[in-house]
């Protein structure tokens, strides 16, 4: 059951990254090199990602809203395979046609597809299979990229970009889908021994906005996410936004004054939830002895209660702000805030719900076709959460991206930052 | 299985309205013979909407959402009941203490409760026993409003005003429930075989808002539920919203297109329930030999082409929109175009969905105690309807007023009007 | 809510009897008047029984297993129009043809019928509106009856006498079905608050029978289900039953010996519906103050120990024999005790649960068209009981009739009586 | 993807059997070589029936009814660990404490255990852990075999010998899970691309039971389950069973008559199960191109009309037999045909459902103890299958085992054979 350093520093903004995120799309002349490297450097991770685990760890889906490991270094790679190498790489070779119903995702314009809670049956291909499919692949998108004439290359790589952050993506799915899977095992397996919770930023205090009209979503060259776009005019109210991220010694505290068994403090369907799954603390965590522990990366461990609280639902944030008497930001105070600098552990600790539901910029449309699925299909029932978590792969995230999760869900690393208006 | 004319002639919004609303709460002197009349034309309505209704008619709930007619007649009287006489008529006797728990409806402050699913099944008391513990209980509000001391009177009318709203409410959906329920027998009886959806009035184009930050919310002295505050800035982005709203003729050509069978146009949570359900048509609809009919109060009737379409859900609104390569307002477009008076058939016709998910006003605190269940706790996974229904009481629905439902219900009277920005 | 003496001495078996049984068949010659004195005793014996129940009492159908009030009467009715009226009454006219969906139970043959767990959906007919249907077919009927010729009676009585056997088998469930409305009712509200469970014959010790080749099912010249023949031989193996039946007081011995929670005692499925359902008693048993109380038909009334147990199901039962250390009797057992009529209280208390699977009697098959449905399709998972119960109408039951339930069920009246082996 | 020769020739009754079944356990002397070499003969068997299994095959459980390969064999070695080791080997070493909790199947005397449904989950221990633990038993349960005294060895055979058929079963539920599990992957792989099912054995008519009293169930010297006894007297009515199996082509037949369309043939819970799972052919059968082909063990074949049909449940053996106007013979109709040596294919093809329900036979108690719990506990709802299958191990077949499964079960191999009374 040993462990690799897989995934040890995976937050260290501040190192040299030379490799991602990629040039720019409009910078002449392309630089095919950087984004061969990008290429690499998004794929590599994956790998490093799943190296600690065994083909049986990789095999098993644990819930419906989770994939197996082996399913994520799949269906990354057919992504590839199916928007860009079919399409744009002259007598490229599918690997395998059988793995196109397999390894679909939710993409209904791509095709019939395994029905996502049965993604864990498919014993074969292995995880040894799969690395070949993904060693075939990635061959050919070297081969594409280095000679691909200009005309290819520029529709090649809008695709290409977009395929890196989903890969990303897929990255983050992977390290929480597999906690969760251990999680159901009795015996707390770790995925990394050696793996630690980043500590938290010393701060205290808010950041006061004044308010007013400001402009918000993708401006720049970088990549974005459709549902970032279009940019546009919002008003900002004037408030407060807590610099801090709210702990388990908060959580804690929420917890002894009956947090959990008091309905006023819940909305109605967080209320029904939480009794339905019998919560009483944050998702992994358990009596144990003396005191709390969780369920983490490295097996059970006590609760440090310095830590950011996370595996929230909003429900269980919402509920929490109310008994703090405050409120959680907006997705748009949250941006504005973190755009003007005033927030500690922005990024790299836990996904941070907002009270925004998750719903269209003014004026966005899909685009079309299969990749037009991405985003904009998923806009009703859900939160919008902002920042990035220790999950997250390194130079994934930015000010105005746009996380979305169903309240209830709390198996991702999400937790909250506290606001309030100030009328 | 006779109908009287009890609920004929339910929007004549023109009518001379001595009785409701009631005074607003600040005036002075108090108009307690104002009260007493507001009352008891709220109090009629509800029997008069009854009426036609046997007694087994009354008895049943034909899904979760829906309720009993015998229980919305007990559960309004509860309301007051609970909240007015227990705390403010001296020497009140309640009249069974055993309804208590009956006839609460979601107030967990209020105590344990009949559980919601359940409610069909209380067959004792009977409807005429429920119909006396109506009038023990109006003679007892009568008597409070006559005798009570200013000061009393001080606390009882802002409870009071709020238990006539909150009957309304109740008259509304006596009225859609019970079509519910006879949509499930295969003989399709009517409510009221008389009855007629009211016509459209004559309207094309666009109400265009020029963009710019306006007050929204309840302001003055007349009565708001506590969702409508406070009052505050939003920023309207230039739009233009139809003045008609979508009618029946529109919504079949979107059938003929393929509506409901293009996953494309759907919201992923939609198109699962629109496949669960075997949505393929507006709620109630059926192939009836010729064409297309629908359950109707009055029983079964054909589709009128020039009616707004009504009984759609959220998602099938979304579709819509997105097929129409239009937008459905937010709830704050379709305040200020209605405020401006551009909208034909704002009220009394069909509740409009917007794409505003149902969310908190800035700043907003529910009230302390059982009331303070009243709204707040709903604020997730639904979407807010503005305007007023076929259904919806005389005087009840005003310009700021927030109706919300969860995006997959269409037992309302619910329907849409387009729009989009001028970006 | 005040009750009739509807249901008060149901099991008086020693009263005159003129009415019912009708005559056997075969007699010569017909005796007409008997044949009509038969069906409106039968008839008669329902409205008696349907009597003390509201309108909103009788509509009401508390869970899938279970019928409304208004149902059996109605369903009961259809029964003689669907198999005697339409076919054998010449200018016969169906009085509603509509009802014939509505009313049709799982005669797959017969043609769609109304879902079974929607039953409690139809308002309309009303209560009123099927006592007019049950006149209308009494009418036709009695008719048919005195009218028919000798060659057509000789088709209609077999059919009027399956007729009768069956309205009195929803006689019984009507009861069962209306104590287990009642049941789910908070108030507690009483059938009949006259009513009290028969008390036991003192009797104690076995009845031994010696073993040997005997014959079982159908003989001689009365009624009887289909699921009574072929008569044919059966091996009994010595064995002792006993006489008197299990008692309340036994069984709060077994429940005082952890019968309830003792996986040992239980069958693997008996122990899953244990916990699912969280028996700790029999059914409709509550603590109340000072110790155990039941819903009866005549409202929660205190445990009484020497009434014989009731509201158990088969996995109950067995568990119970299982820590007697003794066993059930066979069907078989229990059928040549009681013909030697070693049995106290038999008939008229409970029906008692035997160790036989419900199954076919060799060569046994089904009649041909819809009547065939009415016993050999249910021929699996159900257990077999024998006797009756105190809601058995008078002269339904005999000694080779065999009841037949799932081994969950457990809202009809059923008991168990002990036997063992003498290998 | 590759397979070895592991399950090609699985039941070859007629090859040497040196090591199975061990000697009887009242031979005297006790043989200890024997005994040792039936013990590796069996734990032999399991390795070679994984071995073509790769770690993710072994690794998952395709539904609640089935097991992990992984599971089967670490739950095979917790019973001689459990059973054997913990008591009767001084000194022994217990593997690893935290197995038993994650290997207990369903001895809830035995202590609490992994929930059935969550077996899929246990990735670590993973297949090369197992083999581990494995060898460790093996290890200590020959040091056990060849050191106990006689005493004790006394004591330790008659466990040892339930150990060793209770494995058998288990290499029986290992080949039909994977096959279960490998159905579910669209790409349909081959556990054994080799693999056939065995040839009919050409036989015709019947064999024709006089009737009468004679005794079934164990007698004699070998092993048998508990449920095989006590021995008791049993009538036989005069009856003729088919010498042959019922094949594909009789089944073709009955599928081309309607029979999955007709409710008149089924049962009403059979009728209910095929309407909810949507069975129009036996399990695993699919449409394919020109005909019928199913899923086996070889992969996706075209049926074989000669073949017995199989994965049948018992609802369409009841349905074929009332098509075919005939019965399913009784358990014992059965054992005596079978007995007298009149039947082709009694073992080794399919097991045969016959029309007895599963019961205690007269007189049975289940032993004290854990291991009280093997058959008694699932006596209800579950018919009884004679014979032995494809699947079934070399000697562990008997004319009086009783197999029992639930009657909508398919995923065995399952099969039948006609009967009728000659009254």
């Amino acid at each position: 059951m040993a462990a690799t350093a897989a995934f040890r520093d995976p937050i260290d903004l501040s190192a040299e990254q030379p490799a991602f995120p990629p040039p720019p799309l409009g910078a002449r002349p392309v630089d095919r090199a950087a984004w061969i490297a990008a290429f690499h450097h998004v794929r590599d991770e994956t790998e490093r990602r799943a190296a600690p685990l065994s083909p049986e760890d990789q095999q098993i889906q644990s819930m419906a809203d989770a994939s197996p490991t082996k399913w994520h270094r799949a269906h990354t790679t057919w992504f590839f395979e199916q928007f860009l190498l079919r399409q744009y790489l002259p007598g490229y070779t599918i690997h395998d046609e059988r793995l196109h119903y397999l390894f679909n995702s939710y993409y209904v314009a791509a095709g019939p597809r395994q029905p996502r809670i049965m993604r864990g049956l498919i014993t074969r291909p292995n995880a040894e299979e799969v690395a070949a499919y993904r060693a075939h692949v990635d061959r050919a998108v070297d081969a594409l990229l280095k000679e691909a004439s200009a005309a290819v290359l520029d529709a090649v790589l809008p695709i290409l970009e977009i395929g890196l952050y989903h890969e990303q993506q897929h990255q983050e799915l992977l390290i929480t889908d597999i906690l969760h899977a251990f999680a159901q095992n009795p015996l707390g397996p770790a995925y990394d021994s050696d793996w630690r919770f980043p500590a938290a930023t010393p701060a205290s205090g808010t950041i006061d906005l004044p308010g007013g009209v400001t402009q918000v979503g993708h401006a720049g060259s970088g990549f974005s996410f459709d549902n970032e776009s279009p940019r546009h005019d919002v008003l900002i109210l004037p408030c407060a936004v807590d610099r801090a991220l709210v702990t388990n010694a908060q959580w804690l505290a929420f917890m002894a004054d009956g947090g959990y068994s008091r309905p006023e403090l819940w909305l109605s369907d967080g209320w029904l939830a939480a009794q339905a799954e019998g919560w009483e603390a944050p998702g992994y965590w358990r009596l144990d002895g003396d005191g709390w522990a969780s369920m983490t990366l490295a097996g059970i461990r006590p609760i440090d209660p310095a830590l950011p609280v996370h595996h929230i639902s909003y429900y269980e944030a919402d509920a929490f702000a109310r008994w703090a008497r405050r409120d959680l930001p907006t997705e748009f105070e949250w941006e504005v805030a973190a755009r003007d600098g005033g927030l500690a552990d922005a990024f790299g600790h836990v996904w941070q719900w907002t009270r925004s539901a998750y719903t269209a910029y003014p004026g966005y449309r899909p685009v079309e076709g299969a990749l037009g699925e991405y985003n904009g299909k998923f806009m009703s029932n859900q939160f919008v959460l902002r920042g990035s978590s220790v999950a997250t792969p390194e130079g994934h995230a930015r000010t105005g991206y746009r996380n979305f999760f169903y309240p209830h869900q709390r198996w991702q690393f999400t937790g909250l930052r506290l606001a309030n208006y100030r009328g």
